[in-house]
């Protein structure tokens, strides 16, 4: 686990864009973030109180989050004497680049002379076993989308966000880099290797309390050759007792795939649903959750009506909507 | 590519099966094998002629393949003063064991000094692309079972040895330990990052003629939730034109997985065919082969003759009966 609460680095971030780990933390876990700092040039601006290391670490912070990402995703060296000094001064530091902390001599040398941690979150910190399929306690939910990129994550922290102010018991459960910074622990599902995949998803979602339920956040598509073989793994492991459906409506082709196109909603419902009793048999689709943010207010409220009358499901864009409808539908099951 | 003729080493094996990857190289590429070496109270014997390091290197031997497993997957202390001559003559070394050659710090040393390679063939050696769904020219077949261990490999390298008996243009394509040494080449797909599963598979089965065959091998279970999402990249990245279903029949519960019932040759159809027809819409199911070693003879006649009458597909047991019919399905497509 990352220790929190976060100083967000912002570097020298060209635009907004390039803070948007920066800003994930900040819109989903605001209680994790103490400020930002940002360094002469930055165009970005999270929201968070502008701190420099010596008033954050005064304010209590733990570990400065690279909350940027560069072009290539590596270490500028303008950052580097900011997370020299970090470290000196008792931080931790965590990155989700390409560009490792731990292949950074000067940093490594650093975080030992100090007694610190550097936390890379694309690499698996766990030997993770391989999966039993064992049947555990709790409950799980879980997005599958049409294609990736559809707002998988987006949903699963909407979900938990409305699950929270209504008091009912649910964790997050990040599978990526920006939801690992986010919430300071779960797994680089992409990263794991193909025979612990599995087991890595029910390391992340152990036994629980009846009535809590785990949010496993979703990664990939069913029907994207590149990456099914993760989502695969995500349904199997993860053993859901609820699906949701992610879908964007405005592509023609899957992503990064031209000639591939995408799947409706009920191939995504059958297949989906097939593939998930294998681990659990009384796994319900539950709801669908579509990003339209291409479309106008009008187009997407049609949209939106149109996918509920013809699948007989809940249908919101949790980004204009909330994830309440969602979480009804959670609730009822 | 691990370099043939190949020594084979069956060190002090307790039993016949220990020599099991041996056996393999022996049985499926005997003219990759220029002998067996044996130590002092090995009880196998894979029907290669016992030549000593210098006897085998005389007749061409290149590599020194561990042919033996122990228990634990370890490098034993006794087969050391083998491994670290066979070095000093010339030959490279090569494994599939659990314990990495280059982990044992003398051989690494050895290597270095005699200029030879080490090869771990549980470890991916080429770092793989992301899969990109183009379509490749040339033409696939992937084995794909209702559990693990139900026979893909054999099956493939059954049709294997028919086409090339027939003079069909085909090549084996390991996607596991035994087939990599078998062969020589091949990628270590449960030891694949996940990212890079499928894409891993379209790097082994590249563009090729038009009429040539990869007979892919196949790997756990669409159906076996630790390993399903390591069969779902064979089937996106493999593009495979045909399909064989592989079945064992006499297992009460998938393999390692008490409670978990196997599917029927029907549902495993049925979905290896949906999943498929993302990748390549013109895939055909064209054949079942059945592992019926628990059966009789009378027995397994019987269920391959009620299995071909059900599914209306050419049945049968490559072990008693040879893969022809198999092949034959192949030329017909």
């Amino acid at each position: 686990m990352i220790q929190t609460p976060y100083l967000l680095f912002l570097g020298d971030a060209p635009d907004q864009l390039a803070a948007k780990v920066a800003q994930g933390i900040q819109d989903w876990r605001p209680d994790n973030v103490v400020g930002q700092l940002r360094l002469e040039g930055c165009k970005a601006d999270v929201g968070a109180p502008d701190m420099t290391l010596e008033a954050a670490k005064a304010a209590g912070a733990k570990t400065l989050v690279i909350g940027v990402a560069n072009r290539g995703g590596v270490i500028s060296q303008k950052w580097k004497s900011v997370l020299l000094d970090a470290l000196a001064m008792g931080y931790d530091l965590a990155s989700g680049l390409h560009n490792l902390l731990r292949d950074e001599a000067d940093l490594v040398e650093a975080a030992r002379k100090h007694g610190r941690a550097l936390h890379d979150v694309r690499v698996p910190g766990v030997e993770f076993p391989i999966a039993n399929g064992v049947k555990r306690t709790g409950k799980r939910c879980l997005a599958v989308g049409t294609d990736c990129s559809v707002g998988k994550m987006y949903t699963a922290l909407a979900m938990d966000k409305e699950m929270r102010a209504r008091q009912m018991p649910a964790t997050f459960r990040p599978t990526g880099q920006t939801g690992i910074l986010v919430t300071g622990g779960g797994i680089p599902l992409d990263a794991v290797i193909a025979d612990f995949m599995a087991g890595s998803v029910e390391w992340l979602t152990p036994d629980n309390d009846p009535d809590h339920w785990d949010l496993i956040e979703g990664q990939g598509s069913l029907f994207h050759v590149s990456y099914s073989g993760v989502t695969m793994a995500l349904i199997h492991g993860g053993q859901p007792d609820a699906l949701i459906l992610s879908h964007e409506p405005t592509r023609d082709h899957m992503r990064g795939l031209p000639g591939y196109d995408l799947p409706s909603l009920e191939a995504l419902r059958d297949l989906s649903l097939q593939l998930a009793r294998v681990a659990n048999p009384d796994v319900k689709v539950v709801g669908i959750s579509v990003n339209t943010k291409d479309l106008s207010e009008d187009d997407a409220l049609a949209y939106l009506a149109d996918t509920e009358a013809r699948m007989g499901l809940p249908t919101v864009d949790p980004f204009r909507q909330g994830a309440g409808r969602l979480v009804d539908a959670l609730a009822a099951l």
